[in-house]
């Protein structure tokens, strides 16, 4: 028995280095039936990224061309590339009643929130402390230091947005952590709003 | 590091027959730091009833005393006996910082969010069907057919708020529900609005 209208966005936010692939590898181990969005962009390819996988990457006139169709559920021009979401793929695995994922940032999560509050449920998650964060994005060490420096920047004014969020979580073990994220986002898909009252009120008193 | 404000209230309403003990039985073996809410009663204490665990059984003189001295978090009178919530123990665990856990009706759970709505989770349980409702209370063989045919007609009726609930959760499957139930009694207590935005950023960024 399906009563939901439709399926459920769940959007993760969070600085650079707080661990969300991580923790969503975790989530995709225990939940199924959903769709994680890729974004589109007209920036270059890089080495070791995966079309499809990492980004959908497009010509600026196909870019340009779904702007004037209004085919973006939000999109932004950063140095140059445009970066957006395609709202197709979104809307096909909503009305196939998926949970829809979302790994974007503050803006982003506004953007969503403007059109499809509704239906959304959003996570904000953080290291325990900013020295945290530090310290493992130097461990990593995919990122220069102007790199680095500048993400600690980002995170700084980020987590004053964190009010905008329905659920917070602090990244200190993760398997604290991902039991969380698992059970926010089976929660996401029970919330009482996204169930169509009506057929449930008339199946139920058959 | 705790940076809740207060501890949660998680409400579970739904028709008498839907499951909610064997799903609470569940909860419990996965969660720890809750409260369950006993009522507070005027009524006789019945054969097998324990004072503390079914109910709080008091006089109707110290029970009067509460209501003046505004003791009570809700309470109704049913048939000549009063009911009520006493706020003591509920304020108490929530400066614990546990998850104070009620199973109420539809018009308990009203009276709550009116004075904490901002602590509150609800959720609404049901069974698949209003027939397989009456074939659980049949096959519990603990009620007399008057009793049945009331709490059916009592169902009938609060199904009807499930929207006034945060959340929905249809209990076919006691391990797919109960899983969902322990998800959203996680979730409740990770809300952003629970924890204290000043005192995190202030952590966070030290």
């Amino acid at each position: 028995m399906n009563n939901l209208n439709k399926g459920a966005i769940l959007i993760l936010s969070g600085p650079s280095g707080c661990g969300k692939s991580s923790l969503l590898k975790e989530m995709y181990k225990q939940i199924d039936n959903y769709y994680f969005s890729i974004s589109t962009t007209t920036r270059e390819i890089r080495t070791g990224e995966i079309n499809g996988v990492d980004y959908h990457f497009v010509s600026k006139e196909s870019f340009e061309a779904d702007i004037k169709d209004d085919n973006f559920l939000e999109y932004a021009t950063v140095h140059n590339n445009y970066y957006g979401t395609s709202l197709k793929p979104i809307n096909k695995a909503l009305e196939e009643g998926k949970l829809v994922i979302f790994d974007i940032d503050v803006q982003g999560h506004d953007l969503v929130r403007v059109k499809l509050d509704d239906l959304t449920t959003s996570i904000f998650i953080t290291t325990p402390t900013l020295g945290e964060l530090e310290k493992r994005l130097e461990f990593r060490g995919t990122d220069s230091l102007d790199v680095i420096t500048n993400r600690i920047k980002n995170a700084k004014s980020e987590i004053k947005s964190l009010d905008k969020y329905d659920y917070f979580i602090i990244n200190d073990d993760l398997d604290i952590a991902s039991k969380e994220l698992i059970s926010i986002a089976i929660a996401s898909t029970k919330k009482s709003r996204l169930f169509n009252k009506n057929n449930i009120i008339k199946s139920w008193l058959q």
